[in-house]
């Protein structure tokens, strides 16, 4: 590896050439080529394929190399959470923004003001009367006008309006402000909490859009189309279904936005795609996981214990990480090497505590281990950079992350 | 704020000068000077009272301001736990580097050799024989020498040997290899367990000074003085007890390392330090919480519940973070709110859900709370930069983290 201090203060990724195997710095955070371009092609065909426009949860991956191909391969715009995110998407030439989220406080809506007068074309989400008097004021006073969704909640749920007749008042209160534009509808599913889900989130979306529509009557929107927006990762195939109507389309623009399907992951999504596919028979090969961290066995101190130089700095700890697949430092490529009865028991910030079958007799210091984890938003938030590999495990880029 | 887009990518810390309640983009993380300041002048003062070196561990906050800072309170040299950390503090002028983790990985071994060329005063441990031959064999061939300290880890433990006759082994494998130098011993506590952790600690450490004044007595150290190093930031006093005789010193220089102490917690580190006093009530007032996310409420959807801008992306989550203190946004800084009975029950990426009691009355969207969490080292790690405020909430230093 040709490493230089000019690359100081970063975990110890590569310049594009070395393998995983041999000349970067393990642990290192990689993407892999096909998986990754399957699952690009895989929703963005399931989005059309239903009518509705694709604009990925960018707060996953917050990688702007992944949101351009993301464009590349057919989406309308981007999801974001939070003001920053929004500003770093736009930096890096996502003009549609949609921040799936309540803007709050001076200095997030200055950073939105900002976005605005350099092009960017900026929606996010009010609930509340106060929140929306106070963008009013903020972005009338700079001759801006904002693009809101109304947000429709569930009761116990987290945002959004509890109720079709708080939804309908606060589009009175937008409606009477200059300073913003009512553009559509917006809610979460992922937040639909019942014994049986896959009729409550019918339910759910059932209502966003008779909520719409009841909108829509009222002449509440100041756009054309406006847009009706809600999914995750978990329930997108439901939420496309319920806007999948010709009715739906000549009034509104139906948008789905999941996030984690474009690295998918070997925990909570792996699951809920399961859900999908039993749903959906007819999407058969589903999504792939893209995203593992490669790191190495940095000690064998007692039989049947490895401890790994892998930690909660380096990988999501919603559950823990599963060794998937592990190579000779050096050695090809091919000669994958058994992780059979491994399992990680405990992860500590820089180290994974790893139990050994009393079969796994060969293992060596220095050994390359792949690891998978679930929820894919708490491992990208740990690398500033991330490394996208070929079929030989050689990194074909370096991609930055912007958190 | 002056907010420009030459920080795009960089989560909303503001400029010097702002406060944060006005101007700076929430969530942020905060560090409080007079806690910081008591924090570092408490512990060095500890250390020194036990005739002690302080290395503190740097991997807690990798924020090379706050090393600069321990160094300048008289720490010997910083701690860290892997090569690109490393490389990462020498590039902000740490000269004295101690790896208090093994060293694997030819690309890993590559950083350090960089390092030893550009004049690093570089330690790492060592625990196995194969990995020391590696290491001596990568180190030679460079006509470089790398200083080990050899680790002594107990039986169920992490890293390290596991009897004081195969540290006396791998001392004679180290003694054997020209690119090694033997510079002490090393040990952590922190992975003790036992049902009474006091005496089981000190044994611990006994053992380990046995160990060190064993290999002493073989004639196995190639330095004067060697290193004799343990201690993370829940039991340090206890290790500083068991190297704090005249003997010790006049054979090795004693170290410890607790890294969390910096900046202190809310959680484990507030829990531990209970403990520390109430062994040693000699040191009364002891360390200060300096870490805190401010984060502003999102949303207020129904009673009893506030969403609140500030997620697993924004603050360390081994623990629900504690809501501490409220303030109106651009209010006055003694205006202190109240959030009695405000209680975090479920923290997402994005959003904290704050159960509020019904005397919450005068809650507002917008409002500014500060929050503290356990375990400082996973709140570090969501920031590219820290706010360091003076007691008016005014920032007046922006650090950059180097993770």
């Amino acid at each position: 590896m040709q490493d230089s201090l000019s690359k100081l203060g970063h975990k110890g990724t590569p310049e594009l050439g070395p393998s995983l195997l041999g000349g970067v710095s393990l642990p290192a955070a990689v993407l892999h080529e096909a998986a990754l371009a399957h699952n690009l092609a895989w929703m963005q065909r399931f989005a059309e394929s239903h009518g509705a426009r694709l604009a990925p949860h960018g707060k996953t991956t917050m990688t702007p190399a992944l949101f351009r191909r993301q464009l590349e391969a057919g989406a309308w715009g981007i999801t974001l959470a939070t003001a920053p995110q929004c500003r770093a998407a736009f930096a890096s030439g996502v003009v549609r923004v949609l921040m799936a989220n309540q803007l709050v406080g001076q200095a997030n809506m200055a950073i939105i003001a900002e976005l605005l007068e350099a092009g960017a074309d900026f929606h996010c989400v009010v609930d509340s009367e106060d929140n929306a008097r106070e963008l009013g004021h903020f972005f009338a006073q700079r001759d801006l006008t904002l693009k809101v969704l109304i947000e429709l909640g569930v009761a116990g749920g987290r945002t959004g309006c509890r109720s079709v007749e708080s939804v309908k008042a606060l589009a009175r209160v937008v409606d009477a402000e200059p300073g913003l534009a009512l553009a559509g509808m917006e809610g979460y599913e992922g937040v639909v909490h019942a014994e049986d889900p896959v009729p409550a989130i019918r339910d759910y979306a059932t209502r966003l859009v008779e909520a719409a529509r009841c909108l829509d009557d009222e002449g509440r929107f100041a756009v054309d189309l406006p847009i009706i927006t809600a999914s995750g990762s978990a329930w997108y195939d439901l939420i496309a279904e319920a806007f999948d109507t010709a009715e739906l389309r000549r009034r509104f623009t139906p948008v789905i936005r999941p996030g984690c399907y474009v690295v998918h992951d070997h925990g909570i999504y792996r699951q809920a795609q399961q859900g999908v596919l039993s749903r959906r028979p007819d999407l058969h090969a589903g999504l792939r996981p893209a995203l593992e961290v490669f790191a190495q066995v940095q000690s064998l101190p007692e039989p049947g214990l490895a401890i790994a130089a892998l930690g909660k700095r380096d990988i999501g700890a919603d559950q823990l990480p599963e060794p998937l697949r592990r190579y000779r430092e050096a050695g090809a490529v091919d000669e994958v090497l058994s992780v059979e009865g491994w399992e990680i028991t405990r992860l500590m910030d820089q180290h994974a505590f790893i139990h050994l079958p009393d079969s796994a007799d060969d293992v060596r210091i220095g050994d390359v281990v792949a690891f998978g984890a679930s929820h894919p938003c708490l491992t990208f938030d740990k690398w500033r950079r991330i490394c996208r590999v070929d079929e030989r495990l050689d990194v074909t880029e370096v991609m930055d992350t912007a958190f």
